[in-house]
């Protein structure tokens, strides 16, 4: 069995020609120092559920993407963070919404998984993490200048009723990681701080289960970025495992199915998705998607539009 | 076109022996009263859409089912409202969760629909639905002796780390309806307060597309109730519309066969089902679900365990 991890940092309109080399280098940096974290644990012959949990968790403490430190911030201002996890042996999961405080959100939703619950919402789930040994953070930890001017920016954007000109990648951006184990076992794990000037409690796709975030090892383990009103109402994730299932379809023609056909109610972004055969798909329909895979070779390979995957 | 609708009212141990006369008696006057309301608007050939929301609207208004007035309270003493609606055509979807204030926390979800959002939670759910115009109820209209004395009881019961042996139907009670209008539109509601001394955050399937709420005019809308962690996990209501494009089975096969699943996973409950030729399916796993449907007769039938179904 070969084990392997996918992970995702956001996908939308990234602006190739605006895109300064420098940043171009930080998001692959972020995305294979995130790659070697899951796989670390994968090669030591960890199982998927810890290595989709670190591979996110070094996503959420790099201020370039959208969860954890350098969430986005709401129309009022705050950081509201959602998170998911499941494995797909047991279809154990667990699931946050609308948090600030765990320095991890993605921790937050491992506590709920192995918890009776599957999904905790606002003041209710930090205090949940607070009696469950969650670490927390300070705000200060999780504010970028950059996510704060981007609210700013919006802000005025909509007093002028301006079009959107800019990178909506930066807009709503979310991390994945997705991975399989020696054993075959699937996992997947989804953490975001949701859209830039989102309106306060606003839930997207992330913390949805059979939405963005969804395990089972008889099909396959997903993780979805974009508009995640269009990820729920098309129920993706569960739709390419149904797809797997009842019509024999490959985990690439299922995702890619799905992926264009989100287009058809607006659905713009992306996805990762691996099976328990060790198959992998990264298909987006935007016109980037940061992201990564790294396999038994321990070899990271990252992307952002449509180029081959390079490989540091 | 036969237009028709179904509705639940919560289902799990209903001890029959238990039950007065005039309490069983009261769910099924409470039913028909909600069958009713759901059946004026298909009558006057209005849409499935709007008679699940009159339907839910009366079980919210009844004190004896566990949505709205009635809700049970958290383990922190108080009331916490999730509710969800989504119309099969375009699949348009909206729910909020955690939410206490709307007189109908099912107007509030269909607020959400009529947005840009899909899911909203908590104090910007409730600002959101000060800022839609959506109706208002002060704390004393929600509350119930009979649900603050269950609360009351569960705590003392988990003081003692005494064995549960009282109705479980009245501690994880919702509310749902399904329907097929003339022009075989579909359209489901869930509207809940959730579990009798629940965490406080804790969100359950009811706002959870694709797990407690769906609907396609392809497949089905369902509603469904029970144990909610695991109808999370195995997509239920999703699994039911992809077993039967995917597989070809009846709207019947396909919910029976989600229901018996279920059971392995711990989901007791159970669900109620429409598909766009008008069937129907009333399946659970439980000693007991209330429930009732209305056809384009106009009779009212109502059951809450096993036996045929009745007329009043």
């Amino acid at each position: 069995m070969t084990a392997i991890l996918a992970i995702h940092g956001g996908a939308g309109t990234i602006g190739r020609e605006t895109m300064t080399a420098e940043m171009e280098a930080a998001h692959h940096a972020g995305l294979r120092r995130a790659l070697h974290a899951g796989h670390v644990v994968l090669a030591k012959g960890g199982n998927a559920l810890d290595a989709v949990t670190q591979a996110v968790m070094a996503l959420e403490d790099d201020p370039l993407f959208n969860a954890g430190r350098g969430a986005v911030y709401t129309s009022a201002g705050r950081q509201e963070m959602d998170a998911a996890i499941m494995e797909g042996q047991a279809r154990e999961a667990g699931a946050v919404a609308g948090i600030l405080g765990p320095r991890h959100p993605i921790l937050a939703a491992r506590a709920v998984l192995e918890s009776e619950h599957v999904m905790l919402q606002g003041r209710g789930a930090e205090d949940f993490c607070r009696d469950h040994g969650v670490e927390f953070a300070p705000a200060a930890h999780f504010h970028t200048d950059r996510r704060w001017d981007a609210l700013q920016t919006e802000l005025a954007r909509r007093a002028a009723a301006a079009a959107d000109l800019r990178s909506d990648a930066d807009r709503h951006g979310t991390v994945g990681a997705v991975a399989c184990d020696a054993d075959g076992n699937l996992a997947a794990a989804t953490s975001t701080g949701g859209m830039t000037a989102k309106l306060p409690g606003r839930i997207g796709d992330c913390p949805i289960f059979g939405a963005g975030t969804w395990a089972d090892n008889a099909t396959c383990a997903v993780s979805c970025t974009g508009h995640g009103e269009s990820f729920i109402r098309y129920a993706a994730a569960h739709e390419i495992a149904s797809r797997m299932r009842y019509l024999g379809e490959s985990l690439e023609q299922a995702s890619a199915t799905v992926v264009r056909e989100l287009v058809d109610i607006g659905g713009n972004g992306g996805l990762i998705a691996v099976d328990a055969k060790g198959n992998f798909a990264l298909p987006f329909n935007s016109t980037g998607m940061y992201r990564g895979v790294i396999g038994s070779d321990g070899v990271a390979r990252s992307a952002i539009w449509g180029e081959a995957m390079l490989s540091a």
